[in-house]
């Protein structure tokens, strides 16, 4: 099966490149702050590009300003294979979340170049827009509008919080790079890989190098809103207020509760919270808050689902709640073929491996209805990520990006 | 006992003075913002130094740019009788809270000089410095350097959001009133009485007109800080999480249901809350909040104030809290023999009136230890204060001048 063994990444190139990359957007402590479509991500396009191009890829992008490396098959009407992650960053994020999956994709292809391996299929290096939505919520912006999960339309109006929106940004970036090629929105893709650091300590616990992800664990979230009345912390009788703080607080407290009671697995998280007026002796008249439920089982994560609607409805008395659905993501299981590929590679290579599921989300969970799709992890350092500490160690990186060349000469060289 | 009864309040002077003070600093949808020291205040003052001087007035000030409009009495080696309140407002308050009750003791002083009384005792009005506590907190800055409360270097100290410090904007506004008189901070007074707006329904609720204040309930404020770990909302498991908002929610529930079973009476508000890093997906690491306590009885406010202790301390586990106290202000009872002049002046003018509590904190609190002190309160439309809604009828507005100028005239006529 693995008929260039020969193929090797450049180990030494691909952890430059790495550091090469964390320079663009350094925090000045060790992270990253290169959000989605700001000057940041410009910079780290226009090196993705040239990078790209001294390996004979050509660049494109597509009306979502996902960016697109190819390097041309030898059978160009059949389907090409697909590769990458994302470019951006969280405000305080690291040098590898996000950026790893694609200089190792572009890593291996450059490899596949230097060795003189021509493959029958095209491969496309992909940089998918605004993955982390930091500074356009929600994220995976790019893999949503390719896979036209949301319309590009929608996706175009979305604004930070500066009121600048994502449709004036993707305007400015297509200006700044107009020698692009250009791709349709969604075209057809054989295969898709995504290579990425775990954001876990599963591999780290274990001692093993290369994660075959076997899925990524289902994620609902809502947009609550208390609606109370405001009035003097010091005048207005306990039995007469309707205080939207102590329904929050109620609401968060059993709802924890009644969900860990649910089952011992879920991820249930309250990250952000806004009261008004928010001012210390005033009666706080609302509260808007955001909830994130995750699950590998997708009944439960449904059952959870419906225990915020009514928690939060019943439990909000005297005040009132409008619980917004905001996405609903089942879990899903990435192609058993593929996963086997990667086993086999990380066999051969003989790199320690074993079966994980992803706790966080990806773009490949909107590949993967598309076309057959896997995702390879490796370990992260105590698990940190979307943090300045985020780090991995050089050899798992080529570790993971020889397992990815690996797989894709499987996939690109079949037809 | 009330030899002046010929001595009436100008009733539409005192409207239409309320109604041109409402018009400096307004906010175009029937409030004032008018907040300590600003413009507005400068503006307010220089309309009060007119109206005094109209009237025969002199106008001083002091160290912690309080107002003082004095009214001159035969006998000057006796200790003077004060009246007043505050002239700053919240960012988005009413016309009459403050502002009423330093019109209306302006109108009585007045009101003795247009009837040729001569006062035995120096009458004193003032307007004390920053009551309101919204630009710089906290509040009370004027009363509490009057009182010895909190010393002049401290309170000149404070910034604001814009980090402008109180002292630079004292010695500002002693700039622009370079003419004025200086008094000594915390001179002896006599007598200090304060009228003001109810803020509450007790008196709207039983029909009545004025409201003998028996005294100001105490309170307490803590700021708390939760300490927690940050995480990815997707990978961490619940039970290694130190989530500081679930820490939060568990704190605030059972702190509020705590403190009930306690006192039915006690007033508990969490006004303001902020979460770190506040990001939909990323466990809080951070909720810092305050919290505001009030009882007329100081032996349970103090077991109140324990308990707020004792739970975060307890319940932040696995986070950890740190609760620092900020303010606590015993209740106080004003005295029997002003509150007697006030049921007697009522009775005489024929005003329905009732004893009350005040819950909310006044200056008077901070004069009451030095002189025998006692507030007048007139009905307010609902109990809405702090809002732009804020209303008082004009009948209300003289009937409680009426009885500030008799009580002033009992009081600055004995010897």
């Amino acid at each position: 099966m693995f008929r260039n063994h020969d193929v090797v990444i450049d180990q030494d190139r691909l952890w430059s490149r790495l550091m090469a990359l964390g320079e663009i957007g350094a925090t000045g402590t060790g992270g990253v702050n290169r959000q989605a479509l700001t000057d940041g991500e410009h910079a780290a396009w226009k090196t993705m590009v040239e990078w790209g191009r001294q390996a004979g890829l050509h660049a494109s992008t597509d009306e979502a300003a996902n960016l697109f490396l190819t390097l041309p098959g030898t059978q160009p009407e059949l389907l090409p294979v697909m590769a990458g992650s994302h470019l951006d960053s969280q405000p305080t994020g690291g040098k590898f979340d996000g950026a790893y999956g694609v200089v190792a994709a572009l890593e291996a292809a450059a490899a596949l170049v230097d060795c003189g391996v021509k493959p029958l299929r095209d491969i496309v290096i992909v940089a998918w827009m605004n993955e982390e939505g930091s500074r356009f919520a929600p994220g995976m912006m790019g893999s949503e509008a390719f896979a036209g999960v949301r319309s590009i339309a929608d996706i175009r109006q979305t604004i930070d919080s500066a009121g600048i929106s994502v449709g004036h940004e993707i305007d400015r970036i297509h200006r700044a790079f107009s020698k692009l090629g250009t791709y349709p929105l969604g075209f057809d893709v054989a295969t898709y890989l995504e290579l990425h650091i775990e954001q876990n300590t599963e591999l780290e616990e274990a001692n093993k190098i290369i994660g075959v992800v076997s899925g990524i664990q289902g994620k609902k979230t809502f947009e609550v809103c208390i609606h109370g009345t405001k009035g003097h912390a010091g005048t207005v009788a306990m039995s007469d207020r309707r205080d939207a703080v102590l329904a929050f607080a109620r609401i968060a407290h059993v709802l924890h509760q009644e969900l860990e009671a649910l089952d011992a697995d879920v991820k249930f998280t309250i990250g952000r919270v806004e009261t008004l007026p928010n001012a210390p002796s005033v009666i706080p008249e609302e509260v808007r808050f955001r909830v994130d439920l995750r699950h590998p089982d997708n009944q439960v994560l449904e059952a959870c689902g419906e225990k915020v609607v009514k928690l939060c409805t019943e439990l909000a008395v005297p005040c009132e709640a409008v619980v917004t659905p905001l996405m609903s993501a089942p879990s899903n299981r990435f192609d058993p073929t593929l996963q086997d590929h990667i086993r086999s590679a990380a066999e051969h290579r003989e790199f320690s491996y074993m079966d994980v599921l992803s706790y966080a989300g990806h773009d490949a969970r909107h590949m993967a209805p598309l076309c057959p799709s896997a995702m390879i992890f490796i370990p992260c350092k105590d698990g940190i990520s979307h943090d300045e500490r985020e780090w991995i160690e050089p050899q798992h990186a080529s570790a993971g990006a020889q397992v990815l060349l690996d797989v894709l000469v499987v996939a690109s060289t079949s037809s």
